[in-house]
C-alpha cells in the first residue's frame, strides 16, 4: 500500500459531506413536488403520524437499553477493564444509526403521496420522485457513516494521539487515554480497535430497528390480510380495512428504518474492521522491519478512501436513473440497473486507475472486485430464486394447485436450495480476496483482503440502498392511490413501480446478508486483534505500554492460536459452533413467535371492529385506524426486547464459561448457520410472495381459485420469514461479534481459560 | 485403563452371539403366534410382498453403487494410495447393514397381522407380540454390529498381525498388508483405522435405506392422505383407498429398515471411532514411555467390552416389558420405560462395579454416564416439544383455529425453539465427557472420552431400538385391523399401542440424531488419526514403516494443527464451515423435493383409480394396490440417487480443492448445522402430527372443523420433515465423515495444501 493513499484521506470526509448535501438536495426536490389532493395528504398524514409515533416509542425502549449498557461500559472503563473511549463511541454509533432511521422514515412517509401524485402525471415522474426519496436514505446512511468514522479518526489522530501525549502519556479523569512511549504503530492499533466499538452502538440500535420494525410490519400485514382479504374479501389497501394504515406504516418501519439501520452498521463495520486489520498488519511489519510507519498509516486510511470514492460514484450513478413513459417492467429494472451497475463499473475503473498510478496494491484491487462481484452474483441468484419469471417460483405456484401443504413443502425446499449459490459465491469470494491479497504467504494480509472485499461490496451502498428504500415508498404510494380513490391508470403505474420494488427488495436482502457475512468475517478477524491487545495490556499489569515487541510476538496469530487452542478439534470451540448454530434457530423462533402473538392481537382487533362498528363494510362507518397502529406498536415494543437481549447476553456468557475458543466457535457457527438460514428464509418468503402474485395474474385459475387460496397461505407463512426473522439474522450475526469485541476485556480478565494463558504469558 | 479389561474381551463376541440367539428366539415366538383370519393374512401378505419388492429394487441400486465404489477403492489399493483391507471392510459393512434391514423388515411385516390378532385377544398380548418383534430388530442390529467388529478384530489380531508378520512384514498380491518391524502400538493404530472404514459401507447402505425409505413412505402417505382423506373423505387405512397398502408398506420401509440401518451405523461407528482414538492415545503413551503396550490394548478393547455388557443388559431389560389389561397410555409408556431405563440403570451399576474392581478408569465411567444422561435428556426434551400433553404442541393446535398459515408459522417456530435444549445437552455432554476423561490436561484422552460418551449413549441400543421398531409394527397392526374389518375394540387397542409408538418414534428420532452427533464427533477426531497415518506413510515414501517416532511427533495433535492451519481463522476452514452448513440445507431440499415429486405421481394415480375403477367408493370395485406400490417404489428408487451421490462426492471434492482444513470445516459445519436442522425438522413434524391428533380428539371443534383442516395441512407439511429430510441428516453427517476417512489418502496425496506440508516434512 503506497503512502500516497494517505494523502488522499480528505476524499473520505469530503465525500461524506457531499453525500449529506445531495441528501438535502434530493429531500428538498422531493418536498417541493406536488403533494396531491386533500384526501391523499390526509392519508399520508395518518401513515406519517403512525410511523413517527412508533419510532418515538421504539427510541424510548432503545434509550433505556442504551443507558443500562452505558452504565456497564462506563463502570468497566473506571475499573480499567474497558477502553475509556468505548462508552462515547458506543453512544455516537447508536445516535447516528438512529438518526439515519429517523431521516429515512421522515422522507419515505413524506414521499408516498407525492409519488402517487407523480404517477398521476406520468410513470417517469413517479419513478424519479420515489427513487430520489430512496436516495435520501442511501446518502444519509453512507454520509453519516463515513462522517462518523472520519470525525473519530480526526479527533483521535490530531487531538488525542498528539506527539506530546504519545511521548508522555495522557490521563483524563484518572483513566489512561494514551500510554506513555506510544509508537505510531501502537497508536494505529489502539485507534482502530477503539473506533470499531462504535459499531456496537450502531448494531444495538439496528437490532431494535430490524426486530421491532419486522414484528410491527408483519403483525399489521398478517392481521390485515387474514381478516380483511381472506375473511371479509376486500382488496389490499382498502380504506374499509382498519389495519390498512398500520400495514402502510409497517412498510416504512420495517423496510425503510430497519434496512437503513442494518446497512449503516454493515457499512461502518466493514470499514472499521478493515482499518483495524490494516493497523495489525502495519504494526507487525513495522516490528519485523518489513514495513514503515507510513505504510501502516496507508493500510488504515485505504478503506476510508475507497469508501469515499465509492460514495461519490454512487451519487453520479443516481443521476443515471430515469425511464421513458409507458416503460415495461424490464425497462424499469434496466433503469435501476444502469444506476447500480454503472456505479460498480465506475468504481472498478477508478481502482484500476489507482493501481496503475501506484497508489494501491493490485491484490487489494482484486479483493475489492471479488467483493463487488460476489454482491452482484448473490443479487442475481436471489432474483432467480424469487422472481416469477423463473422456474423455482413457478414451481411453487404449480404446487398450489394441490393445496396449501404442497405449496409450503415446495417453498421450504426452494428456500433451502437457494442457499447453494450464495454460499458458494461467498466461499469463492472469501478465498479469492484472501488469496489475491497474499493470504497464502501472509495470513494477516489475507484477512485484510477479506475486509476489503466487504468494503468493496458496500462501496456502492449509497445507490444500492436507494433502490431498496425506493420499494416501500412505491408500495405506500400504491396504498395512498387506492385509499384516495385515484383513477385506475395511476394505480397501474404505482403497481409497476411496486412490482419492481419487490424485485429490488429481494436482491437487496441478498445483498444485505452477503455484506453482513463478509463484514462479520472481517470483524471476527478484528476480534482476535482486540483479544491480543487486552492480553498485552492485562499481562503488562494495567498498562497500555505493556504492548511490547515480545508480547506482540506472543500475540502473533499462530502463537495466539496455539495459546488458546483455537483449533477445530478443541471441544470448547466445537461446542461454541453448536451454540452458534442453535442461536440462529432460537433467535428466529423468538421473532417468529413474536409476530404470531402480535398478529393474533391484530386479528382480534380487526374482527372486533368489523363486528362492532356499524356501516364499516358499506363505507359509511369509519374504521379506527389508530387502535390498530397502537396494537402493532405495543406488540413490537414488547416483543423486541427478549431476542435483542439474548443477542447481547449470550456472547458474554459464552465467553465467561467457555473462554475465547467458545466465543470464536459461537461467532463462526452463528455466522455460517445464520447466513444459510437467513438466505433460506428470505428466498422462501420472496418466492411464496411472487408465486401468489403469479397466480393472481391469472395462472392456475387466478384470483379466488383454490390455487390462489393455497398461494395466499404460502405468502402469509413467508411474511415473517422474509421480513422479520431472515433480515434480523444479519444483525444477530454482526451484533454478537460486536458484543464479543467490546466485552473482550471482561472475558480476557475473568475467563478461566484466559487466566491460564496469562499465567503462562506473565511467567 | 487396566489391562484386566482386555481379558474380558470375550464378553463382546459372546454378547453378540447371545443377541442373535435371542433374536431367533423372539422371532420364532412371534412366528408361532396366531396369524389371524384369512383376510388379515391376505392383507399382511400384500404389505409383505410390497415391502420385499421394494427392498429388492433398493438393493439393486445399492449394489450398482457398491460395485462402482468397490472398483474405485480397489484401484486405489492397487496404486498403494489405499489400505488393501478397505475394499473388503467396505463390503462387509454394507452387507451386514443390509442384512439387518432385511431381517427387521421380514419380522415387522410378519408381525402386523399377529399383533392385530394379539390385540383381539388382549392388550398385553398385543403389546408383547409387537414389542418382541421390535426386539428382533434391535438385537439383530447390535448382534451383527458387534459380531462384525469382533470378527474383524480377531482376524486382524490373530491372523494378519502375527508375531512373524510383524517382524518380517507381509505382502499379499503385491500389496503390503503388514509393514516390517511393526510394533504393537503401530499395529493397534493400523488395525483400528482399517476397521473404521467398514463404517463407510454401513453408512452408504444406511443412506440409501433412510433416503429411499423416507421418500417411499412419505410419497405413499401424502398421496393417500391428500386424495383419500381430504378429497374423498374416507378414513385412514380404508381398504377403498388404493394407496393404503403402499402407505403400510412405507411404514416398514422407512421406519423399520431405514432406522435400523441408521443406528447400525451409529453403533458400529461409535465403537470403532473410540477404539481408534484409544489406539492413538495408547501409541502416544508408549512412545512417550508413559504407558505400556498392555495399556494400549486395553484402551482399544474397552469400548467393545462396554458395548458387550450393554447388549446383555438390554436383553434382560426386554423381559421387563409387560402391561396389564386395560392399561392406560401412561401405563404402556411406563412398561416401555421400565425396560429402557432399567437397562440404563443396570449398565451404570455394572460400570461402577468395574470401576470399583479397578478395571476401568473413573473418568471413563463418568464419560459413559454423560452420554447416557444426554440421551435420556434429549429424549425427554423431544417428548416435551412433540407431545400433545404439553404447551408447545397445544399451542400449534390453538393456532390452527386461525387457519393453516398460522399453524405452519407456529410449527416452524416451535421446531426452531426445540433445538435449544438438545444443543445445550450435547454441549454439556461433550464438555463433561471430555473433562472427566482428563481432556483438559491430555487432549487425546479427552477425545477418547467423547467417543465413550457415544458408546454409552448407544450401549442400550438393543432395547431402545426395540421400542422404536415396535411403533410401525403397531401402526401396521392398526391398518390390518381396519382393513380386515375387525371389531372396534381391537382397533382401540391397536390405536393405544400406535399412539405409544408415536411417542417412542419421536424420542427415538431425538436419540438417533443425538447419537449421530456424538458418533460424528468421535469420527471427526478419528479422521485426524487417519490423516496422520497417511502423512507418515506417504512421507515415508510408500512404506508403512515410515511411521517413525519422529514423524509421529510431527503428527502430534498440536503440530498437526499448526501444519494444516486447522484453526478457526484459516479461511479455508471457515469456507468449509459455510459449505457444511449449506450441504445440510441443500440435502434437505433435495429429499423434500423428491417427496413432492413422488407424492405428485401418487396423487395422480389415486385420482385416476377413483375416477376410472367403477364401484371403488362403494367397495364393490377392487382398487389396484400394486400400481401404487410400484409408483412409490419407482419414485424412491429414482430420487434417492442424487442426494446420496452428493454426500459421497462433496467431501472428496472439498478435500481436493480446499485440503484438510476445508474437509474439517465441512464436517464440523455439517455436523453442527445438520444437528440443529434435523432436530428442528423432526420436532416440528412430530408436533404438527400430534397437534392434528389433539384436534381430532375433539379440541377446537374436532374432526371436520376448520381447525382440523388447518391441522391436517400442518401434518402433511411435517411428514417429509420428520420422516424423510430430518432423519436422513443423521446419515449425511456420518457418511460425509466416513467418506472423508476412507478417502484420506487421496486427499493427502493430491491436495495442494497437503503437498506443501509433505515438502516440509520430507525435507
Amino acid at each position: 500500500m503506497s503512502s500516497v493513499i494517505t494523502s488522499l484521506w480528505w476524499i473520505a470526509p469530503i465525500a461524506s459531506i457531499f453525500a449529506l448535501l445531495f441528501a438535502v438536495f434530493f429531500y428538498k426536490k422531493m418536498m417541493a413536488a406536488n403533494e396531491g389532493n386533500e384526501t391523499m395528504i390526509e392519508i399520508a398524514g395518518h401513515v406519517r403520524d403512525g410511523a413517527m409515533a412508533y419510532l418515538m416509542r421504539q427510541y424510548k425502549v432503545v434509550i433505556i437499553v442504551f443507558v443500562v449498557l452505558l452504565v456497564i461500559l462506563q463502570a468497566l472503563a473506571l475499573f480499567e477493564i474497558q477502553n475509556p473511549f468505548v462508552p462515547i463511541a458506543f453512544l455516537t454509533g447508536g445516535f447516528f444509526s438512529g438518526l439515519c432511521g429517523y431521516i429515512g422514515m421522515k422522507t419515505a412517509t413524506a414521499a408516498s403521496s407525492r409519488t402517487a401524485q407523480g404517477c398521476s402525471e406520468g410513470l417517469n415522474r413517479g419513478l424519479i420522485v420515489a427513487f430520489r426519496s430512496g436516495a435520501v436514505m442511501g446518502l444519509v446512511v453512507v454520509g453519516f457513516g463515513l462522517l462518523d468514522i472520519c470525525i473519530w479518526y480526526f479527533v483521535l489522530d490530531k487531538l488525542v494521539y498528539t506527539t506530546e501525549h504519545m511521548a508522555d502519556g495522557w490521563h483524563f479523569l484518572g483513566m489512561e487515554l494514551v500510554p506513555a512511549d506510544c509508537s505510531v504503530a501502537e497508536k494505529l492499533v489502539h485507534m482502530t480497535t477503539t473506533m470499531i466499538t462504535f459499531g456496537m452502538g450502531a448494531s444495538t440500535q439496528a437490532l431494535f430497528a430490524r426486530v421491532g420494525g419486522g414484528i410491527y410490519t408483519k403483525a399489521a400485514d398478517v392481521g390485515a390480510d387474514l381478516v380483511g382479504k381472506v375473511e371479509a374479501g376486500i382488496p389490499e389497501d382498502d380504506p374499509r380495512n382498519p389495519a390498512t394504515i398500520a400495514d402502510n406504516v409497517g412498510d416504512n418501519v420495517g423496510d425503510v428504518a430497519g434496512m437503513g439501520a442494518d446497512l449503516y452498521e454493515s457499512y461502518c463495520g466493514s470499514i472499521l474492521a478493515t482499518a483495524a486489520l490494516g493497523a495489525a498488519v502495519g504494526a507487525h511489519n513495522v516490528m519485523n522491519g518489513t514495513g514503515t510507519e507510513a505504510d501502516a498509516i496507508a493500510l488504515v486510511t485505504a478503506p476510508m478512501v475507497v469508501a469515499g470514492i465509492g460514495t461519490i460514484l454512487s451519487i453520479i450513478g443516481m443521476f443515471l436513473v430515469k425511464c421513458k413513459e409507458g416503460a415495461s417492467q424490464k425497462n424499469l429494472l434496466k433503469a435501476l440497473l444502469t444506476g447500480t451497475l454503472g456505479s460498480s463499473i465506475l468504481i472498478v475503473l477508478a481502482l484500476i486507475g489507482m493501481w496503475l498510478g501506484g497508489m494501491i496494491a493490485g491484490g487489494i484491487v482484486l479483493a475489492v472486485i471479488s467483493g463487488l462481484a460476489a454482491g452482484v452474483i448473490i443479487g442475481q441468484a436471489t432474483e432467480y430464486y424469487t422472481s416469477a419469471e423463473y422456474k423455482p417460483t413457478k414451481g411453487i405456484a404449480d404446487q398450489a394447485v394441490m393445496g396449501p401443504a404442497t405449496t409450503i413443502i415446495d417453498g421450504l425446499a426452494t428456500g433451502m436450495y437457494s442457499a447453494g449459490i450464495p454460499v458458494i459465491t461467498i466461499v469463492v469470494g472469501i478465498i479469492c480476496a484472501f488469496g489475491f491479497a497474499g493470504g497464502f504467504s501472509d495470513m494477516s494480509m489475507g484477512l485484510y483482503g477479506i475486509g476489503f472485499a466487504a468494503v468493496g461490496m458496500l462501496a456502492t451502498l449509497g445507490i444500492t440502498l436507494a433502490t431498496d428504500a425506493y420499494g416501500p415508498i412505491a408500495d405506500n404510494a400504491g396504498g395512498n392511490a387506492e385509499m384516495a380513490g385515484l383513477p385506475p391508470e395511476v394505480r397501474e403505474r404505482t403497481d409497476a413501480l411496486d412490482s419492481l420494488g419487490n424485485t429490488t427488495a429481494a436482491t437487496g436482502k441478498g445483498f444485505a446478508i452477503g455484506s453482513a457475512a463478509l463484514t462479520a468475517m472481517a470483524l471476527l478477524a478484528a476480534y482476535i486483534e482486540e483479544v491480543k491487545i487486552w492480553i498485552a495490556k492485562l499481562a503488562g499489569e494495567g498498562s497500555f505500554a505493556g504492548f511490547t515487541a515480545e508480547q506482540a510476538e506472543h500475540a502473533g496469530i499462530m502463537d495466539f492460536v496455539d495459546a488458546f487452542e483455537l483449533h477445530i478439534m478443541n471441544p470448547l470451540l466445537l461446542c461454541g459452533l453448536f451454540l452458534g448454530g442453535m442461536m440462529a434457530f432460537v433467535f428466529c423462533a423468538m421473532t417468529m413467535k413474536a409476530v404470531g402473538r402480535a398478529a393474533g392481537a391484530m386479528v382480534e382487533e380487526v374482527r372486533r371492529q368489523f363486528r362492532e362498528i356499524p356501516g364499516i363494510m358499506e363505507g359509511t362507518g369509519k374504521p379506527d385506524y389508530a387502535s390498530c397502529v397502537a396494537i402493532s406498536t405495543k406488540g413490537a415494543q414488547r416483543e423486541m426486547l427478549m431476542p435483542s437481549l439474548l443477542a447481547i447476553i449470550v456472547p458474554v456468557a459464552t465467553g465467561l464459561i467457555l473462554g475465547v475458543p467458545g466465543v470464536m466457535g459461537l461467532l463462526a457457527g452463528g455466522l455460517t448457520t445464520g447466513f444459510v438460514l437467513a438466505t433460506m428464509l428470505n428466498n422462501a418468503g420472496g418466492a411464496w410472495d411472487n408465486a401468489k402474485k403469479y397466480v393472481e395474474k391469472g395462472a392456475h385459475g387466478g384470483k379466488g381459485s383454490d390455487a390462489h387460496k393455497a398461494a395466499v397461505v404460502g405468502d402469509t407463512v413467508g411474511d415473517p420469514c422474509k421480513d422479520t426473522s431472515g433480515p434480523s439474522l444479519n444483525i444477530l450475526i454482526k451484533l454478537m461479534t460486536m458484543v464479543s469485541v467490546v466485552f473482550t476485556p471482561v472475558v480476557v480478565k475473568f475467563s478461566p481459560v484466559i487466566q491460564d494463558f496469562l499465567n503462562i504469558a506473565t511467567k
